[in-house]
């Protein structure tokens, strides 16, 4: 029997660091996750990391391990290196992809974990086929992978695209990217927690938001009490789907999707978002394009998406 | 002597229509122009342009006609046919593609006008050598042409992307494409005439502007008061470059552009607009792109910018 092929999935983000091995038909063969522990230094990070690999590694049956891809926040493509990530404490550059080869003399890809949700959906997901489609994901914050005709959008510097940082109000919400009233200060887990609480000193509806303790409120319980009716909580739904809807009509208006795939926690909401926020991007659509954009869940598993991301990077450049 | 290569070049508007031979080099060897008379049916309408063609071409010298590339508004270029153009009377689907064919056995390609301003640029202009720019045209509306990663870019139904229609304020100016609050209707020559007026009607600056019949006024004259230093023609610059700058940094969260090459009668306002918007842009800008992207005029000759679009779509199909 010949080895099998796999690549191996790493997801950096800035408590854990997830990753698992992964097949060319989407299975994931084993994963496994560690702290990040930010305040250590990259090369540090990454010693410890290659030894969780090959701890997890010797457990696989026989394999062939193809390649190594990985998604991280702050991430430049072309060059390899994650820039400014303000959740890792690693400075200005950190060439991690060269870190990473120090270990592996195989290919090793890095991209902005959004970049990698979109590649995953592409290849393992509800995107396969696909030339022109869009994934947002809605965490803490709000991430975007672009692809037209086919490819996906860098650009000039070889970031993601950052549909997040654009401006719903430049006088609104602080962001912490150090501007004011970016998409994800509203379209995001965080933004609406912000939106609730607001509508509560706006509005005097009784609701179960008022009786608990404000840092404690998080997304999953504004979507629980939507689900029962709490009036606040569908308000704050409502709003959050008409500022998203907004931005991504202006999304299609630039970069033409037929398809725009939401994923990340606070997508679980399902309907109680989606519905709106496709009724409110149809609003806001220019002509040619009303009735050509669908807004549908991630095809990827919850929780799974970001290793399959990052295995579907190295993946699809070890297929070129 | 071998005969010169040429191609023809068509911009069709809704009142006029323009077109020209040109050389790979992108010099126009003959122009012309007609009234496009919009109510005239399609068929009529390339029968006449068909003669008029065939005039000119009897005085250039020995030549061969390789192809005609051609600029309209609404164009899908998948298809190659125009579709719903508000300015012209031809229903909902023509396949001008195809007329254009019935009298020229040659390769014949059509494309938006904004789309062929970047394919023009990229050719002729200011944009050789780059590979993620944008060309904003800014005329009576706001047409945008995109390339990413070197390519212009179409998206799921093959039309120009529409920056114009991007939201600024959903409960904004009414557009004419049926939506309220579109960025054209605050960034184009007609969105600069508006913002001037509402600007008289807030503020109590003399202004010449006030003097003068509101439906005669034109972004020229706003434009001469202003470098003679009309305050409320000052305001209405700023106001329209703080408008435009913003929607343009979006648009670089989005596209990641190294360049933003304005055209279009607007255009050639120069530094009055040009300088405000960049500063405005840079305000807007995520950190990550900060610094990275430049505002500039096209390198195409006021007037010339269309039929050199329309000439460079076709040789940039051949040249594939």
């Amino acid at each position: 029997m010949s080895n099998m092929n796999i690549v191996l999935g790493i997801d950096i983000g800035g408590t854990n660091t997830s990753f698992g091995f992964v097949d060319r038909a989407g299975t994931i063969i084993a994963e496994t996750s560690m702290e990040t522990n930010s305040n250590d230094a990259a090369e540090d990070f990454v010693f410890r990391l290659h030894h969780r690999i090959e701890e997890v590694r010797t457990g696989l049956p026989p394999h062939h391990l193809c390649g190594i891809g990985i998604g991280a926040p702050n991430v430049n493509y072309y060059r390899g290196t994650i820039e400014k990530a303000v959740h890792l404490n690693w400075g200005e550059i950190v060439d991690f992809a060269g870190l990473i080869r120090k270990y592996y003399n195989i290919p090793v890809s890095i991209t902005n974990d959004a970049n990698a949700a979109a590649i995953g959906e592409m290849l393992f997901g509800n995107a396969r086929g696909m030339q022109n489609f869009m994934v947002i994901t809605l965490g803490t914050g709000l991430g975007s992978g672009i692809v037209v005709d086919g490819r996906l959008l860098y650009g000039n510097r070889g970031f993601a695209r950052e549909l997040g940082h654009t401006v719903v109000d430049p006088a609104g919400r602080q962001c912490r990217c150090g501007k004011k009233g970016c998409l994800e200060t509203y379209a995001s887990a965080t933004g609406l927690v912000r939106t609730a609480l607001l509508i509560i000193t706006e509005r005097c509806d009784p609701s179960l938001l008022r009786t608990m303790d404000f840092q404690k409120i998080t997304s999953k319980m504004i979507f629980d009490l939507a689900q029962k009716g709490d009036a606040i909580a569908l308000e704050a739904f409502d709003q959050t789907a008409k500022i998203l809807g907004m931005k991504l009509a202006d999304a299609v208006a630039l970069t033409g999707p037929e398809v725009i795939f939401l994923s990340g926690g606070l997508s679980m909401a399902g309907d109680i978002l989606l519905k709106p926020a496709q009724q409110y991007m149809e609003d806001f659509l220019f002509h040619a394009y009303k009735g050509s954009v669908k807004l549908r869940l991630s095809g990827m598993a919850p929780g799974k998406s970001a290793i399959l991301g990052a295995a579907a990077l190295i993946w699809s450049e070890l297929d070129l």
